[in-house]
């Protein structure tokens, strides 16, 4: 294949983190890649995330999602490096473990089995009783039963994250612009390129990573339009003392997660309520009520930040990666809750495919929503 | 006595509504006045406040102050008028009456016995049951047993109020300015003026309307300092669709009370923690809780505002109206939670005072704490 210093520009639609990520791998191994977006770049559902990266926490049963998880959560740390060097923005990556905690019998006996689980599979964990947890994160209830900690889990902040690949981006040269006019033409094999506010712009590959506005790109064939649909999360932040919460926690029907700049983030919320990404009274209510049933003695802390995003979300949960019914025109979207864990290895397969022609797991085409065989979800 | 538009100027400390309406009503006495504040004008408690015009609601059983807040109902509206005349500037009173809404047993019977201690003094209510309370406010939740509607009360824009008032003050040449420095200055016997930024100003007449800052002004003489302590309360605000509240209403717990620009105010918390404003985890879920479980179809409703404001408490909960020790200065704070409604009586009160030498009821003088009959509560 030829190399892809010598081939036509790569365009990628999207400045979220996603999108920011594919256009510093592929500019890295030599492409000439730009990037357009709508909106201001990394701040729809790459600024709202809380940044958690826990794959393991989590328990994913869908196996091709399990490898992809635990792939990119391995593969993050030397990404994150790469982007700082490239930036000398630290995106304060953390991997200092995730902390889940139980407050009733049932949960705790999840979170046993689950450790019998990470064990099987060799994954780092300590299983606290309620002492030691109280010892580990004393701004839990004094309910808790039992919690448990995984060791390489943690959360990077994405925010910083997308300013870093923004910065390392301007660096190397790639530009990242916002058009509020985009629209793609294609003739009936293949992508030929996009339309912006500053005219037609040939392209050999178009890659949409539009998040959840992927299946509204103008100009589209309807074969290739991704079912994805925004699933809004609100959040909230509190302003706390330094380490009062020390680990990312997993609290009983929401998260927090602390930032080194002495802000606790609380989330999420996950509603089917289309575009609309306003904080409500109801969503506000959600987070307080259950992060203060697990962390009472943050009630007296300050409430410094509100604000939702809308992540992608697909039937299957699964992202939707790689080609599409035409050529040169591909999908890199759908990613869901695991947007910012999955950012560095979706970039990777997506070179890897663009480069090398390497292909991805099926699991993540969008031709399964077109088989039979796919499982399409609720 | 001497007029007083022959006389020395009257200075007033403290931009509040409390300070700014005295303002108002002596300056249309014919007064010189001025009137200076540390912070921006009309923007702490006054800014922070409801609005809602409540005497009848409140089952206050305290008489002199029961008999305070109704005059100050029914005088209220003449000063709104003058007001709004002096400042073309309309501060949205409403007087179609407030809901108090009972979701058990018990708050009916209280209800039931409001209603019939309203009738005894001839305040015009009506008594609802759970069928007229949710035909006049749908947004009450099912499980309403009755309501309450008193027909003269309501609420005013607090914020509005005091740019009225601030509009009205400039067209009648009244300076109103901040300064960083404000020290009183005084003799053995009286004040004698004000040391501010720009200098030493004599003043006839010191007015310390300082709300819940009235103890710290500087150079006063300790018999002068009113016992006045910070209550803090936060309060939220909704973006409602045009009369989906239509009245104040208390909720049990909290109120709510509308505004004409699509706003629905839901306050407040109360607690006594120093000069401390801060929004908190904690009393935005007393208040998410408390307005969602008595009006639960304002869930999906967008969160606008959150803000805290701090009401000048005093032991008795009376507030601290006229003279003290020394001679010209005068004290018009200690409002609590009633200082809205109080300002025109206020104004009243403290202008024929200082007009015409009128005593105010000792039930609201600083005497009152030195005195052995002074009902100091907690």
């Amino acid at each position: 294949m030829t190399a892809l210093n010598e081939r036509g520009e790569i365009v990628i639609i999207g400045a979220g983190l996603i999108g920011l990520s594919l256009a510093f791998e592929l500019r890295r191994r030599g492409a000439r890649v730009a990037v357009f977006d709508r909106f201001e770049p990394a701040k729809a559902a790459s600024w709202a995330a809380a940044g958690m990266l826990a794959a393991r926490t989590e328990e994913i049963a869908d196996e091709p999602m399990r490898v992809l998880c635990n792939d990119a959560l391995e593969n993050f740390p030397a990404f994150v490096d790469a982007v700082r060097e490239a930036s000398a923005v630290d995106p304060q990556l953390r991997r200092d473990g995730i902390v889940q905690a139980a407050f009733d019998d049932a949960s705790l006996e999840r979170l046993q089995a689950r450790a019998r689980a990470l064990a099987a599979e060799g994954v780092g964990h300590t299983l606290l009783d309620a002492r030691e947890a109280l010892q580990l994160e004393p701004a839990l209830a004094s309910t808790v039963r039992g919690a448990l900690l995984t060791h390489d889990e943690g959360s990077v902040d994405n925010r910083l994250l997308g300013r870093a690949l923004l910065a390392a981006l301007a660096r190397m040269h790639v530009q990242v612009a916002t058009s509020e006019e985009i629209e793609l033409e294609f003739d009936a094999r293949r992508v030929c390129g996009v339309r912006t506010r500053w005219g037609f712009r040939p392209a050999e590959i178009v890659v949409n990573a539009a998040g959840a506005w992927a299946p509204h790109l103008a100009g589209v064939p309807d074969e290739c339009r991704p079912p994805v649909e925004p699933v809004k999360g609100e959040m909230l932040a509190l302003a706390m003392p330094h380490d009062f919460v020390r680990h990312t926690m997993w609290l009983g029907g929401c998260y927090v997660v602390p930032r080194t700049d002495g802000r606790l983030l609380v989330g999420a919320t996950g509603e089917r309520v289309g575009f609309d990404h306003r904080i409500t009274a109801g969503g506000q209510r959600q987070l307080l009520d259950r992060v203060l049933a697990g962390a009472p003695s943050l009630a007296g802390f300050s409430l410094v930040e509100q604000w939702s995003g809308l992540r992608p979300g697909t039937p299957d949960e699964r992202p939707i990666l790689g080609r599409t019914p035409r050529d040169g025109y591909l999908l890199a979207t759908g990613h869901y809750r695991n947007g910012v864990l999955l950012c560095a290895r979706t970039a990777e397969l997506l070179a890897d495919e663009i480069e090398r022609g390497t292909p991805i797991d099926p699991a993540f085409s969008l031709a399964r929503f077109s088989n039979n065989e796919a499982a399409v979800g609720a």
